[in-house]
């Protein structure tokens, strides 16, 4: 599930162009046989078909990471966020962290008799979609309350591990980490070849991805930045721990996003991508300012492959965002006719 | 005031054993006349004396770098987290952001008559030390609250950069930010030669030092973690922005530092530099783990070349940690028989 590695992907002059941008002690090691090398053109983005999305990417890339461009960016700068579900993943039929939330109610349900009687927790035990629904996001809440908080970060994350290595997708039948998004690998990969800095900037809990983007996506801990409980410091046993709380400490969506990426980067990204009404704010951030942006929005095209959705459909929501692509120019690629493939395995 | 290139500094081994946990790619350009190299020798820490501090840095990157070591750790592990004030730059005789909200209020007073009748906004104005010192904590947030809120995030960045150009240090008449640790810089080029993601990890407010960190310290905005305000997403004449409000966001202090850093980088450091009781959870936090960990505090001995104060003096708190670092084995660091040099210009 690791990305490919760049130098595979990505044409030879990028490699060359990105190994410039290191330390000078490693670029003087260039022999001339690898610059000879750097003609041979190897397509960065082999699962993305030609069309307007495709080209948007790589112009864009071109223009700000080459030196003699008016659009050229300092490496530094090259910060560009990634928003996960929907985006990068699969978030259908329910967001991934749902399932996880779902599945360990019904987990935990033996040392919680009363959950029995009390909802939401009666309708996640027995699986009963319309009243979880009519909950809607307080009961959503009580739900991740229970169940993502009164243990230590430590003990959290092997939680996760554990469920995402028995958990499947109820449509694919199989694990939840194997349903990313092909060509969004892709793009990380490109990206990551030619100097951006690659963050996720998610809604999703922060300690439910940071277990598992290293391996998948090739994004480490420090740069994913999402949703959060607040945690406290311990000592327990002799042993220095943190308490995750049953209290929210950030929500990272919507308007909340320019907020995250703030807090954490400490700089505007050049490039965003997101897949609905919850990345607007972060593509306005993002593209709303001198010089040159991209802003991408994933159009989820293909139920067939994946899922088809939009608007104000029960399964999610891109609308005011679409509409936004169209007013500021960001690209909006459609799965159906953009994308070769999906999922690797298709 | 950039550090030195890691290159000129560390010794040649060092190099090699860093280059080759870079992409394969480049890996690969090794040349072998660059290996031939690797034996030349060179100090990576000039400034420090011959001593157990010096031995202990030396000895905790050997065991922790080398790949037959019992001790190695994987590159993506190597998170060591600096505290910034007493640790890398001066903190004396009052905190650099604490002079900074003093100019600003006396900048500001002409547009705030009611200052000169309201405490302790008056005190500062006057300069008058004593009322500013009864006023605590709490006294101090205020002058914090009305100095650093009421702007975008980019008017302050500005502000912090115009203020540092043409402020001077009291005692060294110089500006801020040459009075930073030459030994720590060093210490910080060695860390980042030898594959240690660094971190500052600060009680002082996030945007006030990240407008500077990367070029005085080589630590990107990303890996800077501080206290901050909360901000606020507007879009103002078709543009976004984010307004700094006058509402704590996160005090990065005490048994916030651990917090912070979870938040932050989702991962424990194995190596923690303080000088404070401040730092005291983070070096627990980082060091009271199953394998190799290493902790310092940096001990304010020199009252010739900079400051001497420790325990309960009214200059600055190092008691609690400096005990709990003879119980844990955490490296002190004495400014005064430890530092060849505290300032590059000594």
């Amino acid at each position: 599930m690791r990305p490919v590695t760049p130098s595979a992907r990505v044409n030879r002059r990028t490699v060359v162009s990105t190994l410039a941008l290191l330390p000078v002690a490693t670029a003087t090691l260039l022999s001339a046989s690898v610059r000879a090398e750097a003609t041979t053109e190897i397509d960065p983005l082999p699962s993305w078909n030609e069309g307007a999305a495709r080209k948007a990417i790589l112009d864009f890339v071109r223009a700000t990471t080459d030196a003699s461009s008016p659009d050229f960016v300092a490496p530094e700068q090259r910060i560009a966020t990634f928003d996960n579900d929907g985006t990068l993943w699969v978030e259908q039929p329910i967001y991934t962290q749902f399932a996880f939330a779902l599945d360990r109610v019904r987990a935990m349900a033996p040392m919680h008799p009363e959950w029995k009687e009390t909802q939401p927790f009666k309708a996640a035990i027995e699986g009963d979609t319309k009243t979880l629904a009519d909950a809607g996001e307080r009961g959503l809440l009580k739900l991740i309350m229970a169940t993502h908080a009164g243990m230590t970060t430590d003990e959290f994350q092997n939680i996760v591990l554990d469920w995402l290595a028995n958990a499947r997708h109820p449509k694919f039948q199989r694990p939840y980490t194997e349903l990313v998004y092909q060509p969004m690998l892709e793009l990380l990969a490109y990206l990551r070849a030619t100097g951006f800095k690659i963050f996720i900037v998610s809604g999703g809990g922060v300690e439910f991805m940071r277990p598992w983007t290293d391996k998948v996506y090739g994004v480490p801990p420090e740069r994913v930045i999402g949703s959060s409980v607040k945690t406290q410091f311990e000592i327990r046993d002799g042993r220095p721990e943190l308490l995750r709380l049953p209290e929210v400490n950030f929500i990272d969506d919507g308007a909340g996003k320019p907020v995250g990426i703030n807090e954490h980067i400490g700089r505007r990204p050049i490039a965003a991508f997101g897949n609905s009404d919850g990345d607007l704010q972060m593509l306005e951030w993002t593209t709303k300012v001198d010089g040159r942006r991209l802003g991408l929005i994933v159009h989820h095209t293909d139920g067939e492959r994946e899922y088809a959705y939009d608007r104000r459909s029960a399964m999610g929501r891109l609308d005011v965002a679409l509409d936004a692509a169209a007013a500021n120019g960001w690209v909006v690629a459609s799965m159906k006719s953009d994308w070769k493939r999906v999922f690797s395995f298709q």
